[in-house]
């Protein structure tokens, strides 16, 4: 392999300790610092700055403040506050996911959500199972357990279940769950197919795995029709065996730290516990805000939403139009019907990571494959691309220094 | 023991879980219930809810989103954002700590921090060394690796320093961290005495023992003099053995999770590496609308701060004074210097299970001991309780209640 020789590093320090790096920040927010302010910034995972609703957030903190204060400061509940898990509820059912309220934990962001399934399932050493590539940021929060990574490979519709399903009976995995996310997915792109998706409940039913299904991208879709794939979570028969993760991160902003997770009383009960002794509660203030900026007559969050489609939308579409136009057919990518990224494979035999260190010193940042594989061992010429937050005039520029950057690596 | 055939309940299952009970809601904010609205709530541990800056907050937030959105709201760096690091060091200053806002830690909530620190050096079954009575409410943080505790009694003047030297000396404890609240302890409202304070550093040093110093309460103290007690982490020679927690949650508000951890490089690292996988930053618009609240012209924090030591100073000597016309010599209560608690000891044979059970049905609320007790083996005739969220008519109310269960049980 690729990088057989190189120390396995802990898990995405490129990518998380790259949040506090100049390198990170310029890729965030390349206006702010003298370094990178020209960067194209293709690295990051980050929601378009402009279309944070700031003037319904700040009614929604006044009016909290003001009308709710001395309800909402002292201590909260662990589970958080019944009326935004009754929002949640509500916004659910119409992307199929019948949840009670009672059923719903409020987390300090997504992240809190994985980190807790870990730790009420997870021993030193235990196996879960993974999507290859997928989302190295989530692993983060298993990392203090040490465990085993397996991981199925992601083809055009998703992971590969049939491969799953082999292995599963096959008793060489025995994990104690598996983690994707099957819409849109962060990095490839790509998208469960409904008939893999119906075909992993009934084997993960089978094999009583559970099975965490991160969902942050899920309502941007672009195109006619993927609205209509519906999460897992929302098959019937997957209350018991899937914990569905959802945020506030990429519909409004991704600074305040609020998602939820869909989960089996059991499950939630568990959860709770320990979210008891990571944080005692989410703050309330917060939730009581969001709850009163989604009920703010003045503003319409599922308009917001759908601008934020249109948005993304156009921004996947220059990015696959620069992709046409600068790159040869040896090199492919992904066509996601949604989200924030999508995948490039580089020819065979070309260095992503020398690609993406290249980059940089040209002026477009892109993070290379091998981040995205928990044992390292893939994406030795893949890229992931973000879209999410870059216009459209940038993102051709960007893809141009793209091209200039395999170019100069050959050389 | 009067515990020894009760099944140990998972730890804080009354503190902890209660938290979403009614009754928990009831002792918070008795109005807010049908339940207990006549309640005197002497069992949580609130700060008055009258002494939240609602105005200043307000004005905080909405000059945060307005001025300073689309800088903050992005995904932010995980060690929190420089400003509020440096106002947290300049405030520490005053009470003798020299930290670098490089080896400050933002956290989500003071919990948090007990949760880092117990992820990078507890394995399954290790040994924490704490007070007793400790706050059961922090061993949530540690529960899922099942801890051993060892517990070394508080006197009036803290922790029994001799005590736990000897034990370590004779080798029969190896503890990997000793938790302790040296002042206006949570829950007997004792200080560590000055003298101890010295000795305790000298023996952590000598036994390499790690410390987290919890010090929720450090700046309400009350007494002409008591505010030259400064916390461990002030001591010359402290930096490597005292991971010092501070909180806003009770100078401004709890509902807010926002608290700082100052700790040495190393332990920095190792905590921000563990909280990406926990919440991967602390919301970044709380910590901007933190940094302009306390920069507000016209909001002065310390006045704020200095009226909170008048309120509670106030609703103390109302207890004190409230305890001493009610109760006889036979009862015995500490006498705080600071804080939101006090302790009383019934007379021996009392049991302060049933007590805090009867009190309940004749409106006033209080905690019994042995909840404080890690291994549930004292505080039989132990109370804790709380005067921080009491108005001193309350305040006498409350102990006359609380008489009159103590001689029903007796009946």
């Amino acid at each position: 392999m690729a990088h057989a020789t190189r120390p396995a590093p802990r898990f995405a320090t490129w990518l998380i300790e790259g949040a506090d790096s100049p390198i990170n920040k310029a890729l965030s927010n390349p206006a702010s610092l003298g370094y990178g302010a020209d960067l194209v910034g293709f690295g990051g995972g980050q929601p378009a700055v402009e279309s944070y609703p700031l003037e319904a957030l700040e009614r929604a903190y006044a009016s909290a403040i003001r009308e709710a204060g001395r309800q909402v400061l002292p201590y909260g509940g662990t589970q958080g506050l019944p009326a935004l898990r009754e929002l949640i509820a509500e916004r659910l059912l119409r992307r199929g996911i019948q949840a009670d309220p009672a059923n719903i934990v409020i987390l300090t962001g997504s992240v809190q959500g994985l980190h807790l399934v870990g730790r009420i399932t997870l021993d030193r050493g235990d196996t879960i199972v993974t999507e290859a590539p997928t989302f190295m940021g989530a692993l983060a929060a298993w990392e203090p357990q040490q465990p085993r990574y397996v991981s199925i490979p992601v083809d055009e519709h998703g992971l590969v279940v049939d491969l799953l399903a082999e292995r599963l009976r096959d008793g060489d995995v025995r994990a104690k769950f598996l983690y994707l996310l099957p819409t849109f997915q962060n990095p490839s792109g790509v998208s469960l197919s409904r008939e893999r998706r119906q075909h992993l409940l009934e084997v993960v039913r089978e094999h009583d795995l559970l099975v965490i299904e991160d969902d942050p991208y899920g309502e941007f879709w672009f195109d006619d029709g993927t609205e209509r794939i519906q999460p897992l979570r929302a098959l019937p028969g997957s209350e018991e065996h899937v914990v569905y993760v959802g945020t506030f991160s990429k519909i409004l902003a991704p600074g305040i730290r609020l998602a939820y997770a869909v989960a089996s009383p059991q499950i939630v009960d568990a959860m709770l516990r320990t979210k008891r002794g990571v944080d005692f509660h989410t703050d309330t203030l917060l939730q009581e805000a969001v709850v009163r900026l989604v009920r703010d007559s003045e503003f319409d969050l599922e308009s917001h939403v759908q601008a934020g489609r249109a948005l993304y939308k156009e921004r996947r579409d220059a990015m696959l139009d620069a992709l046409e136009t600068t790159f040869e057919p040896e090199t492919k990518w992904t066509r996601p019907a949604g989200g924030f990224f999508l995948w490039v494979d580089l020819p065979s035999g070309t260095s992503a990571e020398a690609v993406a260190t290249r980059g940089l010193e040209l002026g477009v940042s892109v993070l290379p494959g091998f981040l995205f594989y928990p044992n390292l061992d893939g994406g030795a010429n893949g890229l992931r691309l973000s879209f999410s937050s870059v216009t459209p005039a940038r993102v051709r520029e960007g893809i141009q220094r793209l091209r200039r950057a395999v170019d100069s690596i050959g050389e």
